[in-house]
């Protein structure tokens, strides 16, 4: 199935100023100024349609988050999903994780969210994942110490190479799951994508992976 | 189906003076010394009938190996194989794994090998688990600087906890495969149980794990 591109949805984008920050590359360094308060940054890498961190940011006040997404029509209804809910502690950036460098600085980050990225399930597309190896690097100088990594997945051989991908890049890893809707885990924040493959019986995995000191 | 033990499988045992240590207590810090050659030691861990330490043995005429049982009638498998193949590069301990501080010292062992070992599925017995972190944390120190761990099982449950222990005792995970069999891991040894497990159509798990400098 095809999903066609509505029309407008840039137009109407681009009108939310409070929840989508388009010169993102001018606060690279001044995240904590952005928001209204001075808080730990999570960031959530291809944010789709926003459930996840619209439901974050709802129930962690002490955090302002950021969800990048690439999509202009899909980040729309992650941003109306903020905006509808009133929240101040989330902002939405329309970019490509390719890109990161030009709006982040080296330790400014304490959490990187990664859920369901794209499994470019050839070898010769590894590179295009984003939790391959070069990704990991460059999420790293993001990251203060002991900053984490969460990563969700359905795709089982994706988190079998992000897994060795993790560990080749020195970083801790944490809370490794193969099976988080029936592991011990509390207050899962589930995903859209994660609640359709769940709903189809599918196992969903986890980890965690923290930067060292 | 219950193992009847063989009578005499003791005695047969202890007649093998060459392929088994009897007093492995005074070797404790001069591995080195017991062997024709001093060469770096690799231990196997509950052994079985010895297939594959003693294939590998054959195949690596540059490492001394020490394979430990507890079942003697299961150990004289394993002795067999190595007196039948004529193999000097390789020893064996009627020995607890859980009293091998008694007969290695500090930084002794290259390499320690698991295979299927008994996965103790019920939470109250996870200390049992020969990579329960209690059990981790001795390895590491029998462990020279960069010694391994390998280890392989059929049983994700088992292989999802054992990652996480190996993680949490600051190992540095490598070569996580979810199936080794259709992985592209080549000179891959089984094991007796191996066989049988994936003659059975099961999938067979496997990562390394070594120790950091
Ligand atoms: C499979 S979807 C998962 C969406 C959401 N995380 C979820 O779990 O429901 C992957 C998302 O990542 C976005 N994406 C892929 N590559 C990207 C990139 N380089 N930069 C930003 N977003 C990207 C896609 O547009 C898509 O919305
Ligand atoms: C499931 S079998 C696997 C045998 C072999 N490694 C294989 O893969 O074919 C586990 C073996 O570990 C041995 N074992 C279990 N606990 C042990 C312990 N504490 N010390 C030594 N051997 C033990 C058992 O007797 C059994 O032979």
């Amino acid at each position: 199935m095809r999903r066609r591109k509505k029309p407008g949805a840039k137009e109407k984008l681009l009108n939310h100023e409070l929840h989508l920050c388009k010169e993102p590359e001018k606060y690279k360094g001044n995240w904590k100024e952005y928001f209204l308060e001075k808080r730990p940054i999570h960031v959530e890498l291809g944010t789709g349609r926003g459930q996840f961190i619209t439901t974050l940011a709802a129930q962690n006040p002490e955090i302002n988050f950021i969800g990048i997404e690439i999509k202009e029509e899909i980040l729309l209804k992650a941003v109306e999903k903020a905006v509808t809910q009133g929240l101040r502690n989330v902002t939405f950036l329309w970019y490509d994780v390719n890109k990161l460098n030009e709006v982040f600085a080296d330790g400014e980050l304490s959490r990187i969210y990664i859920n369901f990225c794209d499994p470019w399930p050839k070898t010769r597309m590894a590179k295009r994942r984003l939790t391959h190896r070069n990704f990991i690097e460059r999420y790293k100088k993001f990251l203060r110490e002991q900053g984490e990594i969460h990563f969700k997945t359905d795709n089982e051989k994706l988190f079998e190479f992000s897994l060795n991908e993790f560990a080749a890049c020195d970083l801790q890893l944490k809370h490794i799951t193969f099976d988080l809707h029936h592991s011990d885990m509390k207050d899962n924040v589930t995903t859209e994508y994660e609640d359709k493959f769940s709903s189809m019986g599918m196992k969903i995995y986890r980890c965690e992976a923290a930067k060292r000191n």
